[in-house]
Order: structure tokens, then sequence, then C-alpha cells
């Protein structure tokens, strides 16, 4: 056998179907997944519609960590109905308060060489432990949970080489932006990026962890690390040592995709608002009035990334103009920064405490005022995320965002170490965490669960009827937009939005209202219509409510120059039918309110790539990549109605 | 002199005008004032309608602690523009996330034999430390804050005698909630509560804080606890002794009213939903299911609180059908629960811990579902406050609350102590507390603050223009609502309406929706109209927006069997006429759509104290209780025209 790469071998271990050669699909054998509240409420629903018995994966977690602001009855009517899912479907339940999916999955259940579906865009960040994790829609974790394989296209591996050591005051997080200058945030689409090389062994699994979270923001399927002695002290110190098991690249492996990142040569970076992309050195724009620092979420939520913040402003006090906001990540890393007195140090230093959970980087809480800036570690800062319409959102290092919250202007931390004689924290971190797993609450023994009942409040709606896709379409194009556009704007979460993640026809009022306040109006006067975009649109969130709201509006279909994987994948889940442009140049001839006609789709989508069709006066070629088994999807309306249907 | 009780010698020595006969109007010299931001940020547009340069009390303090989720800008706008005027006027300012206003005030700035005047209605609570501390509208406030004295119908003095000791497991909650038992949510009406007696000197200041700031609920005017070797040591412990000055009653003083508690016959109490006056022991609710236990707010915001459920939960874990949600009141508390280990203690046991402030008691997270119960510490459990429309919300001690919590059912924590052979436990308190007031900034120096500019985003809008009284009036009747309806049922805190708060408006869209959803289309349609009420109609929350919004949309009068004060004082600020029914059975016979008749009103305000009306086919007598200086005010269409008449 030739020589292999770590996501090779973890492919070839999971391969149920198809051949592993880049572009085609393959079907995964799925052992573990892992849901949230946010999208979670959909997939017990689609459990529910497919009439499952009971979870067939080895490890399936419910988690309870976006909603937790509970402004009125409906967050608190999810957490409910999510608990007597869980306890129904033989899942583990994360009670609200017990932490963010990521870093908590990774604590307790990550196991080297194991594959995990989640519907959460940030899933990937188990490749920290040399684990395939993949974020996808949830419809396609409900199957996996059912014991289906996830199909997915295979990507190509690129393998990013390390080199050299960090420097002080440059941490994981300017490592992936480095990436993200580099290289977009459509830079890894298609892609598994695998990270080697010399470099590696100063970085910790929850460095890696770092990294893999923010491959989303690239674009890519997923982020691989090996599964090194890293990986097992991280597992010693979780008291789970025995998980480990060793998982490396073949020394001869090659990669379709190299690059390679000397890390003794990074600075602290920043994201500029309002994309993960717009990344340059922090040095750049050093002297910027800061307002607000929030250090937290899935992508800086290590122990060590709040201990150096904290050893930072010890015996310090940050700026009076900033409000200073820690959203520890999980139950456990506040218990051992606490141990530690870390937890102390913030709070004399100024900080607002928040409970564990994602809050502010989904726009639950902590919305900065219209044009403030707002310093975070966040992953992303698609506009208006935060909550603000016209927000200005940063993303950096927590060195950065402690250096900044103490002068109250974007600060390069070696900069303030240098003028406050600061020496780089030499961190102590415990040896052992404080494990306390009395928030996760274990399956129900089979019997148990099989009478147990679903709790639905009065917030809890049932699944919109779909239709199949008609021969024949005729469809006013109701939006043009440009590249990049998230499932953000798309679907907004935030505190207006989110309680309603259960409940799509009320959902649907939000749809697109970011980018235009009529869309939902129009489209419900309207009925069946399409969307044309840019690059990448679909970017960001894993959330199926982008593709199942404004399809639940009457989008048929969206033509765009590309598309972004999870989104994709969510609008065939759905049926609505995703298109490219054969010619990128058709795109400019498109006008919002022609008529967009697609004629015998039933014969041509089966038999052929490209379709032709008419947009106002003008002919054009539009092509698909859906897989045969997708094609079905698309043509019976969706995979509800396409099971409904073979049952 | 004749002996004299605390509550007269206060009175006696700021004493501006009138007699302190019990039913008379006099004026008093206000030394500290103290603001918070869901009511503040009228107060410093009045302050700017009034014109002020510069604060001239001794010490005026702005807190932000009630709106700190920030969902959207509005919030964070709020924040900066409050940042701001108290720059410009010269006040301190308390940053988000510093502490809930009563505990950060008495720990701070709280100074025996000083009077203060807060808009809030818990202002109360400073009475713990021998300060004569009212609860008013904003715009007493404002008018405090630029040197104005406070005008206060001169309450009776209720003496409270207390003797005994509390037993084990039975705190000073449970000593307010007997008074509540015993007299209900208006007993407390026109009269200030002093407390004595032997009983006393085992309540440490912060308890005296809890039976004070829960003076509200009875309706009293305020609470006032002797200054005595307990404040000495509370101020010694904020490293303040020499603000210290011994005030206690003279030994043959006598009451208006007398009461008698005998502490060591008390059993924890317990106040079912809706009404903190629906008290009963917690034995007779045992067993019931819960589903929350909220810690904190100002009704129980001392270290103690929060360390005596840490010390019953430690080592031991929550019920897991329990959210467990902490509260902390303030910076300071936290840090000394961090300090002394009940932090970790309390993560440990499962708590959500959440930034400090208010949060969840005015409806701002952690709203409960529908009909689930919620155990809470808390002052007030009217319907709905909670953020949640069908909530059930029961009031207790910090100890039935941790016993609760562990049990996941009501419980009597004497009867767990029993069953889990827990002793009471005996308290460490740091003998000196983190002093941190960092995050408090003090007020500009005058040359400074007299060119700061007031900041004030999209969401701050303008105070509305008000009409003077017509003579004649001919109000349609457009609700008729029961007894005790609060003025979070008038104008909804929560978060929905909390962000509007400086957006007349916009909030006046809240008014009254939590009794009858249409009522602000038909005030609208209708123009000016009236309400009618039963008993104690405003009580609660001293929020004027209560009564400027139903004004703005059009209300002239309110005709109620009785008023709880604060409301009645914000309706003539705001040139509503509130009246009361001569003959209470007249109230029987009116009904929603009768048209109100009053005539000559410029005649016979000044003159009588009674007024003849006709309502539909009905005639009846109206009286008020206005005095001449509120008649003028009332004539004038309220306080802000008549100044500005004035000048």
């Amino acid at each position: 056998m030739a020589a292999r790469t770590v996501t090779r071998k973890l492919v070839d271990d999971h391969l149920v179907a198809g051949e592993p050669v880049a572009g085609e699909e393959i079907a995964l054998r799925i052992d573990q997944t892992l849901t949230q509240d946010a999208t979670g409420t959909l997939v017990m629903q689609e459990l529910e519609a497919l009439g499952l018995e009971r979870a067939r994966t080895d490890v399936s977690v419910q988690y309870v960590d976006h909603n937790l602001l509970q402004a009125d009855e409906r967050n608190a009517e999810d957490h409910e109905f999510l608990r007597s899912a869980a306890r129904r479907y033989g899942l583990w339940y994360s009670k609200p308060g017990n932490g963010v999916s990521h870093p908590t999955h990774m604590q307790r259940f990550g196991v080297p060489g194991a594959t995990l579906a989640g519907s959460d865009s940030h899933t990937c960040a188990a490749g920290s432990l040399g684990m395939l994790a993949i974020g996808v829609g949830g419809l396609d974790v409900a199957q996996a949970i059912a014991g289906e394989p996830l199909h997915v296209r295979m990507p190509q591996v690129w393998g990013v080489r390390l080199v050299g050591e960090l420097p002080e005051w440059v941490s994981a997080k300017d490592v992936v932006l480095e990436m993200l200058r580099r290289h977009g945030v459509d830079g890894g689409v298609d892609r598994v990026i695998e990270y080697h090389g010399p470099g590696l062994h100063r970085l910790t699994a929850m460095d890696r962890h770092v990294i893999a979270n923010m491959g989303a923001e690239l674009g890519a399927t997923t982020t691989v690390f090996p599964a090194d002695d890293a990986v097992r002290e991280f597992l010693r110190v979780e008291d789970r040592e025995e998980d480990f098991r060793e998982i490396t690249a073949d020394a001869d492996a090659t990669y379709d995709v190299t690059d390679e990142i000397d890390l003794s040569a990074l600075e602290p970076l920043i994201a500029r608002p309002s994309s993960p992309g717009n990344v340059v050195p922090v040095r750049e724009c050093a002297g910027e009035p800061v307002h607000q620092v929030v250090v937290g979420s899935s992508a800086n939520p290590g122990l060590r990334d709040f201990a150096v913040v904290a050893a930072m402003v010890d015996g310090r006090q940050t700026s009076d103009a900033v409000s200073f906001d820690i959203n520890p990540t999980s139950r456990q890393i506040l218990q051992d920064l606490t141990r530690m007195g870390a937890t102390f140090q913030l709070i004399a230093a100024g900080a607002r405490m928040h409970q564990s959970g994602c809050l502010g980087c989904i726009g639950m809480g902590q919305a900065p005022a219209v044009g403030h800036n707002s310093l975070r570690t966040f992953p992303r800062n698609f506009p208006g995320r935060s909550g603000t319409a016209d927000d200005a959102v940063w993303l950096c290092s927590p060195e950065t965002a402690a250096a900044s919250a103490l002068t109250g202007v974007i600060t390069d931390p070696r900069e303030y170490a240098r003028d406050n004689d600061l020496a780089y924290p030499a961190l102590e971190l415990p040896r052992k965490a404080s494990v306390n797993t009395a928030m996760l609450l274990p399956p129900l023994p089979a019997r148990e669960a099989a009478t147990a009942e679903l709790v639905k409040g009065p917030n809890i709606s049932s699944l919109p009827e779909l239709e199949p896709l008609p021969d024949a379409l005729d469809l006013p194009v109701l939006l043009v937009v440009g590249d990049d556009v998230s499932t953000d704007e798309i679907s907004p979460a935030g505190a207006r939005a989110l309680p309603y993640r259960s409940n799509i026809p009320k959902l649907a009022d939000f749809t697109f209202t970011r980018i235009d306040e009529d869309y939902p109006a129009r489209a419900r006067e309207t009925g069946a219509h399409a969307v044309v975009a840019g690059r990448n649109y679909g970017q960001g969130s894993s959330r199926e409510h982008a593709a199942i709201t404004p399809r639940h509006l009457g989008l048929s279909a969206v033509i765009a120059l590309s598309f972004a994987r999870i989104h994709w994948q969510n609008l065939v889940n759905f049926g609505v039918l995703p298109l490219t442009f054969t010619d990128p140049g058709d795109l400019g001839a498109i006008r919002p309110g022609d008529v967009l006609r697609l004629r015998d789709l039933h014969a041509t989508l089966p038999a052929s790539r490209e379709l032709t069709a008419t947009c106002g006066e003008h002919r054009l070629t539009l092509t698909h990549r859906l897989s045969p088994r997708q094609v079905e999807t698309v043509l019976a309306g969706g995979r509800i109605p396409q099971l409904a249907r073979q049952q």
C-alpha cells in the first residue's frame, strides 16, 4: 500500500462506498455525532420524522450552548425538548452551562481515529485529536445518528508543513489567521487541511483545536492533525489516556496541495471588520480605539487562552472605556481557571464574567454599540453576526485582546510588553483537569428510553411539507447578491431570531432580512423563485435553517459562482437546486425580476451536468455537481419526502 | 424635645419645608442620589431638559445593572449615553458589570444619617445603614440632583420590635417574608417601617439590607434601621469606618403603629406565584417539582447569601432536572466569593455563573419555561416579570433555594439538613472586603465636565411634549383592572421592551400589553382616556415609564381604590390626574367604554379634595390627595412643562 496521509488513513478506516479520489462522492461510517441547540431542535424533529428507535453511533451528544440568554420562555422550552429527545433517542445531554460543544466534546469524548459528524460548522475542531470531524447540515447528522453513512465529496488533502517555533506573544490563533491572510475565506474549499512537520511538537492539542476550528473559515471540509504525544498528553490531563491511539502520516506520504509556515516568522495578526479573511498585522491597526474586548468561544476555548489573559491583566486595570467580557467555554475550564486563581485575576482587572457558552459569538448577548470597535477572540466577524447591524468586529488572539483591553486601543502585545516591562507569561496549568461530568447526562437504558416522552412546548412546530421538484420551473429572480454571503445573512441568528429555531414558519420572517428586509414578504407573494449569487455562497455556520426557511418561502433554485460546502449540501437535502454558471460572465447579465426558465429537469438532471436555461432575454448554460444520489433527493423535494416515500 | 425615633431624627435633620405630621407633605434636603440604567436614561434626558450645569448633591451615582444582555446595539448605546451624561453632569458612573446599585451603593457610598433619593423602588435598602432612602420617580431624582428638595407625604412610623434570635436555617429573607405574610403587599403604604429591639443585635447590616429592600414589597415609603455597632462593623469591613455615626432611637420614643416579631419562632417561608404577598411556610409546599433555582438580586445580595449556598452545595451535585443559576450582585462580592473558594464550590455543584447585575430579576435573561416552577431569592414575582408570560416564580431564602436545587423539589432546608446530616454552615467571611473601585468612575472636574459631550445614539429619543390639563374632560374608560396591578404590567421590562427605555414612542407600544394587547392601538385611536383600577394601583418598580407611556398614548386620569406611592407621584409628575373613589362601591358600576366626564377642573382641583363626575349614566364623587404644589403640576401638564414655563 502506498504511503498514506493521516486524512487518508481516517478515510480508509471508515469508507463504506465510493472511491477516495478527490472530487468523487464517498460514504463514510460515522462513529460519533454532536448537535447543539441552535441546530439540534431540527435534528431531533428529523429523528422523529425518520421514526428512529435508538441512536446507532458509539457516541451522540446533544449540547446546549448557543441559546442561553433565555430572554423569554422559548429558549427554556427548547432546552426541555432537547433534554426529552436525548432521553428518548439514547443520546448524551449536555445541560445549559456545561459548555461549548467543541472543547467539551474534545475533552470528554474525543478519540483519535474516530469520525465525528456535527451539525455545527466548527465540528472540524476535533481534528486536533486526529479525528475526521466534519460539520454538516442537521439532516445529515440525523441520518448518521440513525446509522446511515455520511456522504461527502472526497476532498483534496492540503499538507501544511509547520516549521520553527512561535515567538513570544504569538499564539495558535495567529497561525490560522496567517492561513486566512494567505488564502482567504474560500481557500480551503473542497480540501482537508492536514498539518504536519517539525513545528507541530510545541503546539498542544488545544492549540491545534484553535487552528482546526477556524479551518471552517477557510471553507475547508475539515482540518486534521496527527494523534501524537501532544494528544496523548491532552488525554492524560483529561484522565482518559487509555483512549489514546497513535495516528501519524507515513514518512513519505504526499499531499495533493502543499504549503509551509515558518512559525518563528509569524507576528500578531488581526482580522479587520467584517470578514475573517481581512487579515493584517496588528501593528498596522495599532491605536484604533476599542470599546469592547471579548475573550472566549470555540476558536480560543482552552484553559491556556484565558489563563494567558489573566496573567497579562493580573494586578492591572483594563481601560475604563472598554467593556472587558469573558465568555468561559465550559464549566470544567471555568472550574480550573477558578482553582488556579485566574478567575480572581480577571474579575479584579474589570472583567464581566459570563456564563459558560457561545453567547456573543452568534449575537446572543454582548452586542456592541453601532460602529464601536469590538475585539474578539472569536472565529467569525460576518456583518451583523454580533447582534448589531452596523458592527465593527475584529478577530485576534487572546494576547492581542488583553493588551488592547488594557490600553483601550488596538495594541500589539509585543509593544505592550516592551512599554510595560511585562514578561511573556510562563503558565503553570493543572496537571489534572477538574473532570466533572455531572452536567453531562448519559443516555437512558434502552428500555427506559423507549417509553420516554418528547416534551414539545408551544414554540416547537412541525417540519413543513415539501413538494417534489417540478419538471419545468419559471422562477422570478428575487435577489442578486455578491460574494461570500454567509448563512448569518441568509438566516440570522441573534437574540431576535434564535428563539424561533424550532419554528420554521416564524423563523422564515427573518430570511435574508439583513440584505433585503422585504424579501420574506416578496417571496411569500411570489411563491417559487430563484436567488442569484457570487462566489462562496452560504459560507459560515452549518445551520440548515438557511436552506429550509427560504425553501419554505418558495426558493427553488440558487445560481451562484460557487457554493460553500455545507450550505450546498443543505440546499440539496431540502430540495433546492444549487447550480453554478458554466460561464461566470453570465452572472453580470442577470437582474432582479428577470424570470429564470428551466425545462425538462426530470430527464436532464440525471443525464447531464449541464442545463440550458433562459433568464429574461438571456440564454445561458448552468452546471450542477450533484451525485446521482443527490439528483434523486432534489427531484423528490428533499431527503425527508424521499425517505418518507421509501417507507 | 420629645423622644424621637430614628426616622424622625433623619427627617428633622433634612426638613426644608412642611410639618412632619403623618399625611402632610414635607420637603427634604437630599444628600445623595442613585439612578440605574433602566430608569436613568430618562433622568439624564430630564437633566438636559432642566438645563442643569452640575450635580448639587454630595454624591450622585449612575449605575448600569439592569440591561446587561446586549442582545442588540441598543443596550450598549444606552450605556454610552449614560457614561457621557455622568461625565457631563458630574456624577459617578458605575460600569456594566460593577454590580447592582443597592449593595454597591451601600458598600461604597452609604453613610448613616444621610438622605438618598433613587429612581429605583428598592432604594429603601440603604435604610439598613440608618439612612433615609426613598425610591421615587426619575423626575424627582433629576430635581434632587439639581439641588431641589424632595417632596413626600410624611409617613406614619411603624415600629417593628424584633426579639429573640433566628433559628438555624432561617435567615433575614424569612423575616421580611413574615412581614409580607402578616401584612400583604399594601400593608406598609404611607408608613416608614422602623425596626428596633433586642433581636437586632444578631442581624448584620447586610441582613438588614435584605429586610429593608423588600420593604418596597409592603408598599412602605421606606424602611429604617438604627446605625449601631452592626453598621460600624460593616463600614470597617468596607474600609470606611470613618463614615460611621451612631443614630439610634431615643429610649422612650414612641411609634404611630407597632408590631413585634419573635425571630426565634420563625421558620422558612416562601411566596407562592405570583405575588410577594402569597407567603406560606416552605413545608406546606414541600415536594413541588422545581426546574430552576436562581440565587442573587438586590433582595439577597450579600456575600453571606451566596456563601451559605456554596457551603450547602459543596461536594454535592444539584439535581439534573434543575437549572441552578447564580447572579452575583457585584464585582466586589464575586471577587470575595472567588477568593474564599465559594465560586469554585458553586461551579463544581453545577452552577451557571452569570455576570454581576440584576439580570433575571426583571426578565433580562433566565426566563423559565411556561408553568415550570422557578425558585428565586429575588424580591418580586409579579406575573410575567421573569420574561415568561405564564410563569410560576416563587420567592425564598438562599437556604431554601439551595436545598431545593439539590433535591429538585421544593424543600425545607431544615428537612434537607436532617435527612442529609448537614450542619448549618458556620461561615468565615473575609474581615476585609476586596474593595476595588476601578469600575466606578469618579465625576470629572467641573471645568472638564462643562465641555463633555452627550453621546446620543439613534435609539435615544427626546422627551415627548405634554399639554396642560383641559378644564373639562370626556374620557372613555379604556381599561378596568383589578387590585395590585404592578408597574411591570403597565410598562413591562424584559428583554423585548427594556432596550426601548430611552425611546418613549416605541416603548409605548408595550403599554398594558400584559393585560390587554390591544390597549396601545385602542388608546392611539381614542386619544384622551381614563383607566379604572382597584387597590394598590402601580405597585412595584419605580419606573416613570409606567406614567409617561400611557400619558403619551392619551391617558389623562386614573381612578382607583388606592395607589402605590411612587406611581401616584409619577402620574402627577407627568400630568395624569390620579383620583380615588370617595365611595369604593362606585367601582363596581363602571364598565369599559363608559365615558367619564369631569368639569371645572381648573377651579375645583385647587379648592377642594372632592370632585363630582359622571361615568356613563352613573354620578359619583371622586377624591384627590394632591398638595397645592401638585395641583399646579397637574394643571400645567406635568413638571417639565411647568418648569419650562417658569424659566
